[in-house]
């Protein structure tokens, strides 16, 4: 995909449109998703200042280290006609922001712009208000537009690719470490750019949903859960979870499995627009509470996905916003039995404009290696 | 090196003295290398909040999203004696930490806290100033301790290991990005946990100093850039550059080459307890510009390694800290010529009580391969 599919330069007029609707006077995007989104360009994050500034008024342009000026030149940002203003190692680029931009209310920051970097603001620019730039990026960056999801199917054909091997890394008297070891290269492998998390969760350590890799030796009869994702060339994420079976699991859990099976259809068959982020959460749930496995299941349903693992919406309990088309996010809830074993199954779900279109098709039945 | 050596349990009492003789109230120590440096916990940073919370009077503890329990359990944060408070999906753990702190003046936020999670600490307590908990932790962090020392001498010696193969990678017809890759497999054989950059500017590229990877084919006479670096298990960051030429190189590279290694073995000799970070640059930078090359060195002369592979302190023009033993810190002059090609030398060089021990060893020498 080109950048001018993913990165199109008519988004930037869009945020700066709906950066004024907001009553904001100039979002202040420092490296990471948010100034990606509008850019496409990839900036290390760094102490030195790169800084798109988009004036609700007026011609953004980007600060950027005189060192870095190549890079940024050749970057997509270069697409965008905007100003590249390089400062030098002993000047004061934060002082060099607030001259240029002049008075402001309120300033939207990266949201995941350094402290080191949004207090130099806030010094530089004494009482301007500091908000969030996702409280105007995130309804743009929610709907995923063609091009978009079509990355996300991207991903998730690769991280399909990945799990269709792991029956093939697992045995009993491997390490949690050496499964993992063969599934980060098999990320690479299949296309991704990076590694972003490898969980090997066996036995016991399968009950603790973020546990990610140990020396621990997998025992045959042991169910094993797989939680894996990168981030493609293109920016997009992707998160997949199976569980894995080494030999004939115990039947107290392939009981509860059949429950989660069930739970997770559930789930991704209430995906439709207008249906709350919160009703995808309950709809899982219920399902589980039901089986009375409601206590092991202790996490939320899900997370959007995009330029990020984690990012708006989360599907959880309190979150009444609807889904719209466009919306990605993860489908996975999980039961856990402290100190014996656990499950989860995870796909992305796209919200369509008639339901949801799942981007991760490999079999959801527990697999027996 | 054990969790012990690197990230000793008497560290938190330190850092709760320098807080309190800071006048600041509480630190706020979100995942990154503040919290690591503190707890030795490599946690990843996520939107939950993990935070370790040292209060200057009363007791520490951490905060931790329930699902990241087990993990943190596991972590060596738990040999710090400190309480742990798992929150649930649908609590606010902003209001907690408001109120399990009290009214307090001045909080210092872990210099990397995302804005999302930031504003939100400023939203919980309000009235209470945000500083960076950098100023309490700098001083710290800048004087490493011999096990510190230690793992910088470890990773020192594992890049060194790769530019050993590095001329076995090079020759005329490969494009940088297939060098790069070969570079990055040797980063982790070499006993790196991440490869963190990969730099081979070839011909023109090396002027570009920040230049990473290109297809562009490596040609016959051209010197190539190589900045590489990484993080090991140990958390602490590897970082060196060497010029390679394949073939004889011009002769007015070869001319601007040999000011270029006088410069930085006069920064390196220059180091010493109490000579200041602005006269290493200044000492590197003389001999640029007495030899008619001063606009072509157009970045400071280097950075402070440790947890990051930047940070304090930054040796460049206005910065008059003085150097005390134990501050590790990056030497790397460079000069480039816009179009042609370029040059960098650097080492990391830790001050000893009576001057500066270089952790990178391989030959400074234009190496023609």
């Amino acid at each position: 995909m080109s950048s001018d599919d993913l990165y199109p330069v008519t988004r930037l007029a869009a945020v700066r449109e709906a950066t004024a609707r907001a009553g904001i006077g100039a979002l202040l995007l420092t490296p990471g998703p948010d100034l990606r989104y509008v850019t496409g360009y990839e900036a290390h994050v760094l102490e030195r200042l790169t800084c798109l500034v988009v004036p609700a008024e007026g011609d953004a342009f980007l600060m950027v280290p005189r060192l870095e000026l190549a890079a940024a030149e050749h970057s997509p940002a270069s697409r965008l006609g905007v100003e590249f203003v390089p400062w030098q190692e002993t000047d004061d680029p934060y002082a060099q922001v607030a001259r240029r931009l002049g008075p402001v209310a309120k300033v939207g920051l990266a949201d995941r712009m350094w402290a080191m970097t949004s207090l130099r603001f806030r010094d530089a620019l004494p009482g301007t208000e500091q908000v969030l730039a996702g409280s105007v990026l995130r309804d743009l960056r929610m709907r995923k537009s063609p091009a978009e999801a079509a990355a996300l199917r991207e991903a998730g054909a690769a991280i399909d690719a990945v799990h269709a091997q792991v029956p093939g890394f697992l045995r009993a008297g491997r390490t949690e470490r050496e499964v993992g070891r063969d599934i980060a290269d098999a990320i690479i492998a299949a296309g991704h750019e990076t590694v972003d998390f490898v969980i090997v969760g066996s036995g016991p350590n399968g009950a603790s949903p973020h546990h990610e890799l140990s020396d621990r030796v997998i025992q045959a009869g042991e169910p094993v859960v797989v939680d894996i994702g990168g981030r493609m060339p293109s920016g997009y994420c992707s998160d997949s979870t199976r569980v894995y079976s080494v030999g004939e699991p115990p039947a107290e859990f392939a009981a509860y499995y059949d429950v989660l099976r069930r739970a997770q259809e559930a789930a991704c068959a209430a995906v439709r627009p207008g249906a709350t982020c919160e009703s995808i959460d309950a709809a899982a749930r219920e399902v589980i509470a039901e089986a009375g496995h409601g206590e092991r299941f202790f996490h939320r349903t899900g997370h959007g996905i995009g330029l990020e693992t984690h990012e708006d919406p989360y599907i959880v309990a309190g979150n009444a916003e609807p889904l719209a088309p466009g919306f990605a996010f993860s489908v996975e809830p999980g039961i856990y039995l402290a100190g014996a074993h656990g499950a989860r199954i995870e796909d992305i779900v796209i919200c369509t404009e008639t339901g949801g279109e799942r981007v991760n098709h490999r079999p959801r039945e527990l697999v027996v290696v």
